[in-house]
Order: C-alpha cells, then structure tokens, then sequence
C-alpha cells in the first residue's frame, strides 16, 4: 500500500485540524502519522500527515483547497526517494559521505548527477557510477557558467540541489530559478567569526566548539532559514588546521541530517523560519 | 484566559483526531498546540492537546467519554503549577537544584515538603522555607516507615513524588499507592556495569561517558519507563571520585528536566514505555 | 600533606620541561600531574604541575625564575579554595547555581560577598548567609558607581570576581584594576545575531542551537578569551521566549564550569587565547 | 624533518619525566607536544612525546630502557599512516565510512584489505581499489575459518585489525594472536539491555540515548577496554528500526575516532583502562 505524505500551511483558524481529518476521514483513508503546529506569534498553521489508503488521493488536495483559506499551500507526494543533483568543489567529505549514504540506502534520494566547477572530484563520483559534470568557471564569465550550470540541472529534474561545499557564491537569478529547493552547509562558530580565516580567527580566541549549520538559499548569503545544526568540541591542542578538520566531520553529518528532513518533506518555511516534524 | 490540558490515550482508530477536535471546535474552543502519535506497532493513539477558550470545559471529557473507546484514558489539566513532594537522604545535589529552580519559579511545581530518611539535609531544606520531615528508617521497620511517610504525604496531597536521591529501594505496596507517580533518578552507564561500585567499574575499563536516566518507578527497580536521559564526556584524567561528580551533575540536569515534562502534562504511558510531546 | 599547584609560561626553548622537572625532581618533591603544551604557532610553553613533598616550597619559585627565559610567569597556589566576589543584577539562575554549589562545596571557591547594582537578589543571597552590597546606580554617576563597587570590593580581596548576568558595561579603568581576574558568562548563537533581541533574531531565523560562552573580561566587550562553551538543542516549539530559558540552563552550566577551571588554575592565557589542562 | 612518536609506559618513580626529557634534550631533539599522566591508583606513569631532530634515533630506545624501569615499555614510531586490515560481514556503514575516509586521506592508516565472511561487501570495497577476500563460514568450521582468516592477514601484515561489525564471535585463540591490536565497535544503551534484540528492549522502555562503543578485544567478549564512545540522542517516534538507524550512525563515527586514536599512537592500556592523550 503506498503511503502518500500531505503537507499544508495556511492562516490559522478555528477548525483547520478538525476540517482536514475529516476530508481524510470521510475519503476512507489511514492517518499513519499527523504533525501539526501553530505559530502563535505568526497566526500561522502547519500540518504534515502521512496516510495510506485504498485508492489514489487525487482527488483530495483540490478539495483540500476549496476549503481551507485561499492562500494555503497544499503540497501531496508519496514517501518514494526523490531526484536531487549535487554541487561540488575540490572538498570531497560532505559529497563522499552523500555518495556512500546513497549507495547503501540511507537516503530517500536519487542523486542523479553531480556537477563541479572544478574537475578534483569526478574521479570519486565515478566510483559510485554517477554521472559527474565539469563546468568550468575559467571558460565562461558567471552568468554563462550559471547558465550552463542550469543546463545541466534541467536535463536531471532534480527536486533538491544540493551545495556539498560548492565554494562559488550563486547570484539572486540563479537562486530564484529553484526558490526554497537549494541547500546549502557551512562552518559556524560559536559565537561569529566575521570576515576571512574563520578558524584562524577561532583558534585564536580559543574556541570550544567547532559547528556546522545546513539552510535554505536565499538572496542573503548563508542567512537563509536554518535546517539543521550540530557541533562537536574542540580545545587548545587543535591548531587553526585541526579545527577545520573538526569543521568538516560535523559539516557532514549535519549536511545529511539535514537532506534527510527535506527529502522526507518535514521541512516547513514561514518567511525566515523553518518548523521542522521530526 | 485559562489554558487548558487534555489528554487522550486509547486504542487506535480511524477518526479519533476528527472527532476530537470536532468537539472542542464546536464548543468554541481555540486550540494553541496539538500532538499526537500512534503508536504503530501497538495499535494505540496519543494525543495533547492545549487549548483556551471563553468558559470552563466541565462538559468536555464526559462528552469525549462517551465517543471514544470505552478504555480511553481521558485528563483534563490547568496549566498551573502542580503540588509535589520530595524524598532524599544526604546528597544535596539534586534537591538543592530542584529548590532553587522552584525559588525563581522555573518549574511549575509548587514543592509542599521535603521528606528524608536521615536529617542531613533538614538546614538547606529550611533555607529555602519548605517543611522538612525526618522520617528515621532507624526508629521503624520497613513497614512502619513507609507507613509514617505515607501519612506525612497524605497531609499535602502531592499530585507527584520525587525521589532526588532517595538511598532506600520502596517496597511494591508503598509504589502501588502512587502508580506513575513516583519519579526516581540514577546515574548510568554505557554499557552498563551491573553490582557494586559502578563508578569503580567504569573507571577500570577506561569509560569515556557517564550518563542519568529519569523514570517512573515501577515494582521492578530502576526499571520503569524512562522519561529523561544525558550524558556527560569524562575521561582518564577522571578518578573514580570525579567520574561520580560528574554522574551527579548530569542527574541534577536529568531529573529537573524530566520533572518540566511530567509536570507539563507531556508524558504519557503505555505499558513500559514513554510517549513525550516535546 | 598539602598539593602545590606551580604554573608556568614562558616562550618556548628546549630542555624546558627537563630544568624544571629537575628542580622538582632535586628537591625532594613528588609530581602528582602533569601538562605541558607548546603552541607552536606562537612558540610559547605552557606547564601546570602539581607536586606534594615534605616542606614548602618557597624557594622554588625564585630558583625557577632564574634559570627560565627572562620574562617567564610562574606561579605557586596550593589546592585551597579561592576568595571570589560576584555581580549581579536580577537574573537568579547563575547566581543561585554558585549559591548552591558553593553551599554542598562542589567548587573550589570561598564567595566572600555578592554585590547588585539592583537589590532583586539580596533575599537569594541572605538565604546562604553570605553578604550582599546594593550599590546602587541609580545614586551615582557611572564613575561613582564603579568605585563604590571597587571599594565594596576592596575589603573582600577576591582573587577573580564573577559576573553572573551583571548586565552593565564596565569601563576599561574598572577592568584595568583586575587584568584577567574577571569572568562573564553571556549565551551565544551559532550562527551569531548582532543587534538588539538576540533570541528574536535566532528565533526567526528558526535557529537549532542555543549556547554560552565564558570568557575573561577585556577592553573588547564579550570579545575576551574564551574560559568554556557549550549548547543546548532548541527547536521550533520554542518560542523566542522558551529560547531564552534554555539559554539560561546552558549559561548556569558553562559558568560554573568555567569558575572550576580557573579556581583550579587550569586556565592559562596568551594573547586573547586560553590553553587549558583538563 | 621526520616527526617521531615516543611512547612510555612504566611503574611511576619520581624524576621520570626529568630523565626522558634530558635524554632527548642531549641527544639535539625538538619536543614537538608531550603528554604525560601518572595513574595515582595504579602508581603507573604514560608518556607520548611528539619530536623532531637531526637524525634518525635509533640509539634512544635502547638507551631510555636502560635508565628506566625494567618493565618499561617504550615504542618508538614515525607519524606514519599504519597498515589496518578490516574485517566486516553484511552492513555498510562501518566499513564504507572507513573507505571514504581513507580514499580521501582523512586516517592515518593504509587500508591493505577487507576480509567478509560473507561476499555482500565486495562490491563496496571494489568501488574503492582494495582488495576483498571472502573467507566463507560455510565452507569451514571455526578454527578452519579462523585460520583462513590468519593466513590472509599474514600476507598483508596489518597493524590492527578493525572488525567493521564482524558479526562472528572470535575465538580467545585468534584473540591472543593479535593482543591489543583487534578494535571492535558495538551499540550500546544507558542503561544496558542484556539478551536478544537489544533495540527491541530498548524501544519498549522509552529510551532517549543510543550510543556506541569502540573497544579493543580481549577474551571477555565485549568486555576489553573502551577507546572511544558517543551517543545520539532518539525519541518515542523512533521505531524499533529507526534505533538501529541512529546506531548505526554513531557507530560509523565512533569507530572512526577510535581508530584515529589508536594510529596516532594516543592510547596507553593499563589492565583493562585505557589512557588516552587526545
């Protein structure tokens, strides 16, 4: 039996659980699961039910729309692995381990292709037997090399692109081709370190703890809402290069944690704000 | 406006969350928050619900009563602090964090006496203006002594019963008097290290972590249903005796966070198992 | 017998940890523990021993400064506990922690006084017997204010003075009189939030991670070297407010951990780095 | 200039730490890090120095036991990668976060083979250029199977044997070939659950952590001293499967550091404690 995964957000008002398991209810359908949460701050509410049931539910999100509030976003999709398309550099730690979760499984993803603006990591992606594309920066100005990059991108339909440490800073056009699809990873310090040489700058006020956060992208460089977090400890004996190191184990299991909770659409955006159905 | 609590567990069934919502929707209610969980594997559906609206909900579980499974457990709550008593012996490292997180009101408890089997604690207990009563195991037998704390408890009617480092295993007939309603702490370990010295075996075989779990008290010791768990990382620099201080701060941690939960109406039971609405 | 503890810093060369050992070793006194770390970046030596033996030890430390490089720090303690002060201003949860931990002797501290610059805490303190100074701000000029303070403070002689959540800015000349000697605690953001209304920025920006930083007071406002860190996870159920609260637990742990570590005199510092011997 | 790993453990005497630190002091070389601790239970002294010099030091091992206990051990090594062996059976996890990060020089080891006693691995390990034997179990019977396994190890020469969750029980026999050289990874609870089905048992009490231990193997199955451990955190909406899930993420990651402590020669054994200089 297939189980389909219904997500809604919407204004919040009276009765909105009560009107949606119903229009389940009465379809004859199984509620296996049901999340909801009201931001009481934004007046906003949010819902993600996973459901199994006799017949396919086209049916249900028409309806669904006819009587929730005009602005809800109704979103139906089954708990099948979905296409996404990775993005890389020269790093391979956060592409290895994405690679190797999805040789064995461990993600509802397809990773159709990888596409690099360099060519230092074909050789690993090649390994798993996916394709792996060089768009080479040196032969197109950005807007080219962003072109080209969206080329490639078209012929795989990915769902989700994903930034596995993808060094090069994507302009407002390219972001708003795939709004709110794009994920991102990055090192964060505890607190800030602004400008260049982050983990210099962290080893020399001899920091603790050593973080990575995944996100959403948005126009606002690595200030898109926040996906997932995680940190691992470090002290004195870690030089500016050791701590980087930590930088990368953390950035990886972050990176995968977070994918996983897009792909199994847990993930729910409010203007900056993720709320998240673990 | 009065925040109310409802809680609902019984066996599964198609509709439960319609219904239920049905009747706070019709009876003008706004709900705030809303969780539930059905428990696959068992069959059996749980769910929170906060809520508030223009008038008492005297009606509200009769009438939920009656639609539901016959076995349904139906709890209707206030928000409001919740009456408690405490048990210890000597260690002041769990009851001091309990009166000093109730002193600043960061619990919603209302701590009514503090109950020991020695005396050591009666100055830091009387600190903090609470009633202290030595109950000494050396004046009784068993029996008799928990008949003498039965009878203090009974003149403040506490709603729950902490155990913050209470050094006396309860008999079955005093835990039956107040079924999931004895909260108990203990240090554990990773793996486990069964009979005396715990804190000596783990030093022995070079153990990098030290743990506390949180649980109701059942017949069956240190066995019930876990409601709370943390670690602290020690290493070989750790003697035997700092191991144990870190065991304690990591259950003073523990048991104040799993008193939050259970005082805020977001655990449920189902037979040895914990369902928390985080 | 009494445990000296012997800190040492000095740029590095070889043979350091041979001469000094060796005055130990000839001298009859036995090393309990040990560490040393060179910062090879910096080519400094750091080196904390403690050692036991018959008699004191005074005439070690002029001997030691003999044969070290010119400008080496080197200082003797026993493994006494410390006279701290502590500011505050309305905030309990630090303070009470040190309260209570100091009270069941769970850190090597003698807290001599606590002042405010409000008179919120003075009934938190009184309960612990320990004296409490309102200095009160509002009666004096920011000058006034500060030695009104440095007065009260004088006729304690604490060697550190810890800021539990005191929620003014000291001026340099304040910070001037005690280099190095005192302790802030303040949460912290992976990433970090500038402005005003931290936990409304993290908040919004549905943040996972909530931390705190203690670190030694500087000219450089929170920018001092970093004593310890830590976190909590948070998630969109916490409303800006609940955020708050976790950053509270987190900031009551990492002080009291961090006052460990200095009164331990584990804590060394170069430039605006901390190397410390866990 | 080649970085040398000088390792030290004997019964404690006083002016240890002076007499090895003279010896290279003398001889020209340059402490790089020196780690030591003395085992005040024990009375037993460790020492790891890291140091660079002019020439190669083949005369310092034979001179340094000379001079110190006559049951000192003192091993001298480059920070060279070292050769492993893996064993594994059918789960990925383990053994492919080990290819990666080999491929990707993040350990410092020499992957020189993977034996399985089943050949679901090979195509894993092919993907990564390392050879794969499959030592059948059905084909022989243990000590049959053990030899086999012997003899292919004896042609790659291996350092330690990682089992990368080698799910055969290893005779005491094989054991004592390899003394302290065999690392193991299992999951582990807070607290334990002895039997069958240990993700079982733990989803029906409600637990809160997984976690995981890397230890060596000694004859007392799971029983040998503990390199490294950590946990996750799970919750009641974690099926029995989705535990496993999380154990076998800690375990990846745990076994991992445990092995980059072990080929940094950062663990000392002591009976069955293990002293580790991270």
């Amino acid at each position: 039996m297939t189980i389909y995964i219904l997500r809604i957000d919407c204004p919040d008002e009276q009765g909105l659980v009560y009107k949606i398991t119903g229009v389940l209810f009465h379809a004859g359908y199984n509620i296996i699961s049901n999340h909801e949460f009201v931001d009481a701050t934004a007046g906003h509410f949010f819902m993600r039910t996973a459901f199994a049931g006799p017949a396919a539910p086209e049916h249900v999100v028409p309806y669904l729309k006819s009587i929730l509030p005009a602005s809800a976003a109704v979103r139906l999709t089954t708990a099948a692995p979905q296409p996404i398309a990775v993005l890389a550099t020269k790093e391979p730690h956060c592409l290895g381990d994405l690679l190797l979760r999805h040789a064995y499984g461990e993600i509802p993803a397809e990773i159709r292709a990888v596409i690099g603006n360099h060519d230092t990591l074909a050789p690993l992606v090649q390994r798993f037997g996916i394709p792996f594309h060089h768009v080479d920066q040196r032969d197109r100005d950005r807007a080219g090399q962003e072109q080209a990059i969206a080329d490639v991108l078209a012929g795989y339909a990915p769902e989700y692109i994903v930034l596995a440490k993808y060094m090069r800073i994507l302009t407002p056009e390219f972001v708003a081709r795939y709004p709110n699809r794009i994920i991102n990873i990055h090192h964060s310090f505890l607190p800030a370190f602004i400008g260049a040489q982050p983990y210099r700058q962290a080893f020399e006020r001899g920091v603790k703890i050593i973080g990575a956060t995944a996100h959403f992208v948005t126009d606002a460089l690595d200030m898109g809402p926040i996906i997932a977090q995680s940190v691992l400890p470090v002290d004195h004996t870690y030089t500016a290069a050791a701590m980087a190191q930590a930088g990368r184990d953390v950035e990886k299991i972050v990176l995968a944690r977070a994918l996983q909770l897009v792909l199994e659409e847990r993930v729910f955006l409010h203007h900056n704000r993720t709320i998240i159905f673990e």
